[in-house]
């Protein structure tokens, strides 16, 4: 089973760049690149002399579902003849050599993914074998390098992680999700004034159980619980359960009252 | 082989968040999972549950060098017990679920657990079980979720991809490189002054060659090639080897001109 006819109903959205494999070694390094494009939004797949040759079966069962991005997959001689219909053309590289050349991390590199391909100009990303990395011909054939800000004491980074990375910078680049947001579904947060009600109540309850009858301490130990609830954003849905507990705890001690009440009766 | 005697020289890095791997299926999951995290500079790893036990060799296969991270992963029974010592947890959801949290993209978690980690306080990040992902239990014991902008129609992520992208995301909050840097090694960008000098060298030869001798159309034909110069960081070895070129372009064609007119005497 190639699941050739199966997998994830992926189409090329907009001008997106080509992922271009260069002499890629194991056929499920490159279904893992194409899962890790999928997941990114890419789509456009390379290949360059691909060592075992192409299409190979292991490819389908890594890619886990991004099956049309290996259908459509193109396989060619050199890195020249992979880039020749393309404007401009990125190279990933841990470790630049002794060249002049622009240096781009990846985040920069996928805003400029987005503004170069926004220009309807068509972009390529070049990633090297998994052991050696692009060669010095390779990276000659490159507008800029990519280097991924990650740790130098540990640089072994597998290619489908290294595709994973600049997919994410790429559809990063285009996604306005603000870092914090609270997720309040059907709810909404509580303003000010339905947190005052429910400090009056809670308060009330605990001066009327004793917890403030320290009268010279009352107004300290009010305000840090004021302090501890004005604290995060509380729903109002928060706080009509807090209100329900505190109502129930009060009405719980008033019965045992009742039946200690009775016990001594 | 194990690999427990090798693997690269690792260590905790300052205060790091832990990743806690809840209920992982596959080995070699773990250890794919390992190799992410020491790309991105974390090394405490914990396990919760693992489903085939721990330790297991598979797993140092996959770290590509990890070791260090797998020898000190300790397992644990529950999430509870996982998180027992920490201050803050972030639990990875791909698909928030009717709950009141708040949502922090995988770089605003990044930014938020630096500042955490800054202060102090110890921090943990959730990954879920290949399949199914976290329960609502144990997504109940964090402070908050974090969901990676992706893909919507191709929500499939691996498990390393996961730890991968968090693991850039901790790595990249800290770190000060520029988006794009020319990078020159041991020349230099060159002055406009220098740029100036290879133009009047260039427009001379230019002249003596004939090929600005349309002189109403000469001026806006050496405009139309400073622009291409101007448009670039040329460097000076750059610029070197630019002389370089158009002197021996008109030496070249000064010899040929002499033998031209050789063969014409």
């Amino acid at each position: 089973m190639t699941g050739r006819d199966g997998g994830a109903d992926l189409a090329p959205v907009g001008n997106s760049p080509v992922v271009i494999l260069v002499r890629p070694q194991l056929a499920d390094n490159i279904g893992a690149c194409a899962r890790a494009m999928a997941n990114g939004g890419l789509f456009h797949l390379r290949l360059v002399a691909p060592r075992d040759g192409w299409p190979q079966e292991k490819a389908w069962r890594t890619a886990s579902g991004a099956d049309r991005l290996l259908e459509a997959a193109t396989v060619h001689p050199t890195v020249a003849d992979a880039v020749a219909d393309l404007h401009h053309v990125f190279a990933t590289c841990p470790r630049p050599r002794h060249i002049i050349k622009p240096v781009l991390t990846a985040r920069g590199a996928g805003v400029e993914l987005r503004e170069i391909c926004g220009r309807g100009l068509r972009a390529g990303l070049l990633f090297g074998p998994e052991r050696a990395g692009l060669d010095n011909d390779d990276m000659a054939q490159a507008d800029a390098l990519v280097r991924y800000p990650l740790n130098p004491a540990f640089m072994s980074l597998n290619l489908a992680q290294a595709v994973m990375v600049m997919a994410y910078e790429w559809w990063s680049a285009a996604d306005p999700t603000k870092p914090r947001e609270l997720m309040t579904n059907e709810t909404q947060v509580a303003t000010k004034g339905e947190l005052e009600n429910f400090l009056a109540h809670l308060v009330d309850q605990l001066d009327a159980c004793g917890f403030l009858r320290n009268l010279p301490k009352r107004p300290g130990m009010v305000r840090n619980i004021r302090h501890f609830f004005e604290r995060g954003e509380i729903t109002e849905q928060e706080l009509r359960t807090l209100h329900g507990i505190v109502t129930e705890l009060a009405i719980g001690r008033r019965r045992r009252g009742r039946l200690e009440r009775d016990d001594e009766a």
